[in-house]
């Protein structure tokens, strides 16, 4: 997977902090005197808040100073000065990431056909789930599937066992591909913006369980997807994407499911695709989604 | 605007009731051996809820009913026996429709500029608003235009006077453009579903004030506008039309509401299209909208 | 795969004849009086053209004809008095489709992902390919592969060879997933309105090879992907389905070759889908598909 | 409609020039050590013509350098060092905008409406036409209506009458809300990339006449609307501005243009507001819009 080459690897900057005149020029001019060629460069001003948002990103290979002393370079010289938020990637480390499912195949499918396409710079070495349904799906791909039954009584320990699975496989992040469970705090609180959920209506609307029944109920002409980061709140989490389809007084229920699983699939692997290129910078429960 | 020739009038039947097997050609049968050339036909038959709707559309010219006894006529021999809800419609009758405004211009522009261009088979004698703002508007389309000031003491006696402009311009039905007042329960069933209202967001989200204000906060990435029928419950009618369009973490409340505007006026527009065409039937709080 | 039940099973019938006052009441007559429960209904009257088309669905549990009898006596009854073009499926029968594929894997796997799910009443028993590419994906789900491999010299032969192949497995019809080779007008004709191809352009726009390169040279806003009905015209064959999808000046070409794959997985997979459910019909090189 | 208050005018500069490391740094640093306030920053590189594109907007309040010298000031210092092409706006300059059309009304009342509740910041003070009919829409809006019929013959003497017609009103750019006359190479050139057109379908399917026609014939789900800046090859200039609506085997061509209308008045008048705020730039055919 890892096919990247020595020469072209790059820095990648995610930053917020509040908007001061000249700080744009300023870590520009900061990568620009180093030597870093800037390969791409997205900004943004909320004018509300006013706060500075800012994904640059950078080739190291005519770089002067060496990556790690990067980090604690700009920490240094501008972190507590403009009072900023940041963080930095190097596009050589391939982030991991595990998936969580419980019985149903159409995301799973759709994120391991990209994966073993080659679309996406990640290694997936494991898929956890509450059910063993899903076993078949991960072995034709040749992914560890490792199934951690839930009950009420268990809940606290099988978590507890899942956690330690994320550290043995040193999980960066981890994507709940319809997994039918609800997180513990102390679970969430272990991934900060680092679980992706995709909740199957356009958030707001149809919180909790069985959205699509309480679609069909309240009679919309449109059903919807969202993909967030889970936070402690349930189904109210940064939104990272969202999609909608046109239904009409045709569709029952089941053809809401059916039709739906194409928006959930393409939602959740397009915000999964965002995280991986480090394209989010979350702020107030909301993100910014570079493009 | 009558400009329909007399020999082209039709009939337009809207109808449901349980389904039974046969109810179908028996009805289309009642038109063909009458000599009714049917135009139109679309049916839906709800498999949940066991109810068979149908839209059927026949020319009158050779039609051997008269047409007033074809109501009655279809009402002895269909409607009781086959437990059925039906209205029927001549092409020949332009409905009447009053439009209700605050302070808003582009829903009102775009319906106007539809009427006025005669794409819709419809008068629009009158407009009514608790701001005298849009008066200028009103006159441009030579309109009648009636400002009827609203404050918490006058309400009742206001919406009295409402109701009687109503029925002095013979209205078939209101639709509210943008109009910023909570209508009374006994306003409401004084038009049974014939009272159509634009919401500024997807509902069930965002019922009630400042949607896009909530909307922003909540950081969606779709915002959308609702048109249904107004009933007692606020914002809970049924649904007749919904859209949404994309919007990023670089707009603001005030881009919100500016990208807004588009959708609330077609949306709107295709909602009060369909009614004039006689196309929607309701049914337990939703809608059947036939194409 | 074929769980359906033999008392559920239903007798679809497809057709169109140019339109005359009756046909529909005649049709669903015949159906009623000999005992056959519609569970759908769909027609469509093409009134530049006066051709009335309908998709019409029943349930054999109580219907009176014997199903190898219903289409000679429908075809005796009605089909030379009205002109009619028809054709009758029933569901217990599982059509067989065979997808040709060279080496991109998205369509193929957004196919078997449904079909594998049992989302689909098809059977797939071979992927053919002039790549070898593809095989491990078909190896993944089980699927027989056929690498057969085209040169300028062995073109003819080797489609010979895939039509034997065809009889073999007794496909009735093709699903081209990208599938890079211009099929001769002798193959064609062996799957008339058989043989369904996604194009990676809106059609007409960028027909023939390297629509994404010739949709960024002219700096579309939009680009899309169509899936048709193969002819022996190129690109030119009656459409079944379209969508788009937004793009920037941001996209460079690889961007719309990497965006527009998720436009041409779903937009392939649901004509198929819509072949599948046999609710296409063609007519002057354009479809009607019901819904 | 020049409401803007002095202390907030802005200046607003479009840019582009061969890539260069350090460009985006130089420019934003000579905005702010001048005391200029970046209120607006986008670029984007087109990395296979390695062009950097930029549009920067900074209030002048407390700018050192007077507006008048900015524009030769940043011509001597850095246009010719790096081949930069270069246009610069200020914010208290409102364009003069003329709108050409034919016969049709829903383009024209779409831009008026906005026009009128003050949502642009353009002048309209006059309205060309080869027709009569649209007089009445103007005179709704009290925008001065000059009809200029043109046949075969008196079409060159036309043209110069309304290029003459153009400098009394001191126009800076003309949109053509479906106006159904071809200009000539001269008109153009008089008005580079300063005339948006609108085309009903999607470019590049269906240039030329009767798209709609052309769209039903050849069974297309989909018609859309182009708008584009006008440029002597037929339909073919750099497009600003696209978008597309479904339609179905139930739409006759009838259909199709009253439907395109909605697409033809939101795509024009976006790509018209995209100009207004300076927010495009053209290269090689094609556009970049700043968001």
């Amino acid at each position: 997977m890892s096919k990247i080459e020595k020469n072209n690897t790059t820095a990648t900057l995610l930053m917020h902090c509040p908007d001061k005149q000249g700080i744009l020029a300023t870590v520009t001019r900061f990568i620009n005197i180093n030597g870093g060629n800037i390969v791409y460069l997205d900004q943004h001003v909320d004018r509300e808040e006013n706060i500075f948002f800012m994904r640059v990103e950078w080739e190291l290979a005519n770089f002067t100073i060496p990556r790690e002393e990067i980090e604690p370079m700009f920490d240094r010289l501008y972190a507590q000065k403009y009072n900023m938020y940041f963080r930095l990637y190097f596009s050589d480390y391939i982030p991991r990431m595990a998936i969580f499912v419980s019985k149903m195949a159409h995301c799973l499918y759709d994120m391991l056909a990209r994966y073993t396409a080659g679309e996406w710079k990640v290694e997936i070495p494991i898929i956890v789930s509450n059910h063993p349904d899903m076993r078949e799906v991960a072995e034709r791909f040749g992914i560890e599937y490792r199934y951690i039954p839930i009950t009420k009584e268990n809940k606290a320990e099988q978590e507890a066992l899942t956690l330690e699975l994320m550290k043995e496989y040193r999980i960066d992040f981890i994507v709940l591909a319809r997994y039918m469970q609800i997180l513990s705090e102390n679970f969430i609180n272990s991934f900060p913006h680092r679980i992706i959920n995709i909740h199957h209506s356009f958030l707001p609307a149809f919180v909790g369980a069985k959205p699509y029944h309480a679609a069909y109920e309240r009679g919309v002409k449109l059903i919807g997807a969202t993909s967030h980061y889970v936070t402690t709140e349930l189904d109210a989490g940064p939104i990272i994407e969202q999609d909608i389809t046109r239904i009409s007084h045709k569709d029952p229920v089941s053809n809401l499911i059916y039709k739906g699983r194409d928006l959930e699939k393409l939602v959740l692997s397009h915000a999964v695709e965002k995280h991986i290129q480090r394209k989010i910078l979350t702020y107030h429960n909301r993100t910014i989604v570079f493009t």
